[in-house]
């Protein structure tokens, strides 16, 4: 057995850490062969998981061959922006996980397993995704995610990742557990307006509840299913990314409140892909008609300038209603 | 219009404070004639609510007759274990909202709507709940919350309510409002035990997510809708308790993991409701044999010793499946 891991940020790394610790050999990618070369150096990923040792079966290379040649699997966890350029020059895997959470937005929406089929030709692809804090996972903390894909493959995939502290639920639902992992992060920055506005805690609650609601109809819209979206790959990944205080996307919506601009944003050396997310959904929900409020008034404080605090009074204000 | 509040507990004191903010009269009835006139000398509940400032349209009481004569409603705020005794020996109202959270575990389980019409022979009794820390409605944090019962009352009690910043929705799923409110204590208790052990935000989403399953499972097997214990008054208010340092019960959780025991929770001055809905929900689920791993580890940890990191390890530890 041996398992390819594409991309040494902190997911990448993690993941490898714990296949490692299972006793299976982990080739770890990384783009630039300085890096490579430090983390062999170190056996520590100083710059992405810092403080968590890399066993000795994780093998760090910066060369796609090495990595690639007799994997029974790749792992990819690039940022979702690299991954068809990167992917497509590289030697095949007979099966593909993404790792990777957010959307291709270029020429309509595309969840990862279609870049990663696309750019491969290989139809074998599956999604791994949950409330996965890379931090945690590697620190052997409890964690629960989902692999979605055809069951054979899935159920494949959860032998190989499941572990004492690494539980790993199977779904069909490949579509619905990617979107949940991409459109999640747009709640994540609204729930950082309402911490860096310090609404409180019922204010956080409202928005999160009435925000899974606009996810669902976004969601099954798109071709999720309703009780994926409720389960650990949507409604759980939302309450490990907007609670926590290692997320981007939240700590992301916090410092547009404190004023930060979006390019600054967008700038920054690790991706806030809700900021990429919610400008492609915004502008199909304005095409197709659909309602979306919350993400609407994300896409508002974000990309038009208005006012945070009034944006989520908006919200307040409107009509009374049924639930 | 005159509205009596029964009960100067922080609720009730809260939602004194918002009526009378909207220009209502209110007749807040408290137990204990010294605290009426506590309430009364000083402006603020000190015990209960402290730092928040009661309206000159707040006038506490101690005498039902001066708080119940007149009032077009009554909305209850007292402990789930007093209403039935209290209400009994009191004068009448045309319309009452529950705004308590609880079971009534004696003589099989009822909710707060059951025991009030029960106790008073009124028919029209509403019930109001969501993620709504007194703290923060009292300091006008924005907050939803939802009424439920027939349309028209409902209505009714959303106008009353409904304010620029306490957002009021109706439902007409009375026996679900109601059921969200009482169950998600228990797994409020969980959150405070994963907070305990520190096991971190991976394993409390995961938690949190499996068990608003089981609690929709339970919930829909009591009568309540499946919409609903996804909405305000089931996920919103699981939301609000579980990650908030407000909420008693997720509290209690923590000194459960810290070794005090449920006698010492339970003799507390406060009341934790979720110790009590645990143990009768989980008889009744072995009665009945149905399968809820989550509140079974609460009931075991709380009432028959098990230890905590023992009780949380082995959710973990079972087969892994299809989610």
């Amino acid at each position: 057995m041996k398992v390819a891991v594409l991309g040494a940020g902190a997911w990448g790394t993690a993941l490898s850490v714990l296949l490692a610790a299972k006793g299976i050999p982990v080739y770890l990618w990384a783009r630039r062969r300085e890096f490579a070369e430090e983390l062999r150096a170190y056996r520590e990923n100083r710059a992405y998981l810092p403080g968590v040792a890399l066993p000795a079966l994780v093998w760090p290379t910066a060369q796609a061959e090495e990595a690639l040649e007799g994997a029974e699997l790749a792992l990819v966890a690039l940022p979702s922006r690299a991954v068809r350029e990167i992917l497509s020059g590289f030697p095949r895997a007979p099966l593909y996980v993404s790792a990777t959470k957010g959307l291709e937005l270029a020429g309509g929406l595309k969840r990862m397993s279609q870049v990663i089929r696309e750019a491969t030709g290989v139809d074998r692809v599956l999604a791994l995704s949950g409330p996965n804090h890379a931090e945690e996972v590697a620190r052997f903390l409890p964690t629960a995610s989902v692999v979605a894909g055809e069951e054979e493959d899935a159920r494949r995939v959860q032998a190989l990742l499941n572990s004492p502290t690494f539980r790993v639920y199977t779904s069909p639902d490949l579509t619905g557990v990617e979107l949940g992992g991409a459109l999640k992060n747009v709640l994540a920055l609204a729930a950082g307006m309402v911490d860096g506005l310090r609404l409180g805690d019922n204010a956080k609650a409202a928005l999160l509840t009435r925000g899974l609601r606009e996810l669902v109809r976004l969601g099954t819209a798109l071709g999720g299913k309703e009780a994926t979206f409720y389960g650990l790959a949507g409604l759980g990944d939302l309450l490990a990314t907007c609670y926590s205080l290692h997320s981007r996307n939240r700590e992301a919506g916090e410092r547009l409140v404190r004023g930060v601009g979006v390019e600054e944003l967008l700038g920054g050396r690790q991706v806030v892909e809700g900021l990429f997310t919610v400008r492609a959904l915004v502008e199909w929900a304005r095409a197709e008609g659909a309602e979306l409020p919350i993400f609407e008034a994300v896409y508002r404080v974000a990309y038009e300038g208005e006012e945070p605090l009034r944006a989520l009074s908006a919200l307040m204000a409107r009509e009374p209603k049924p639930e």
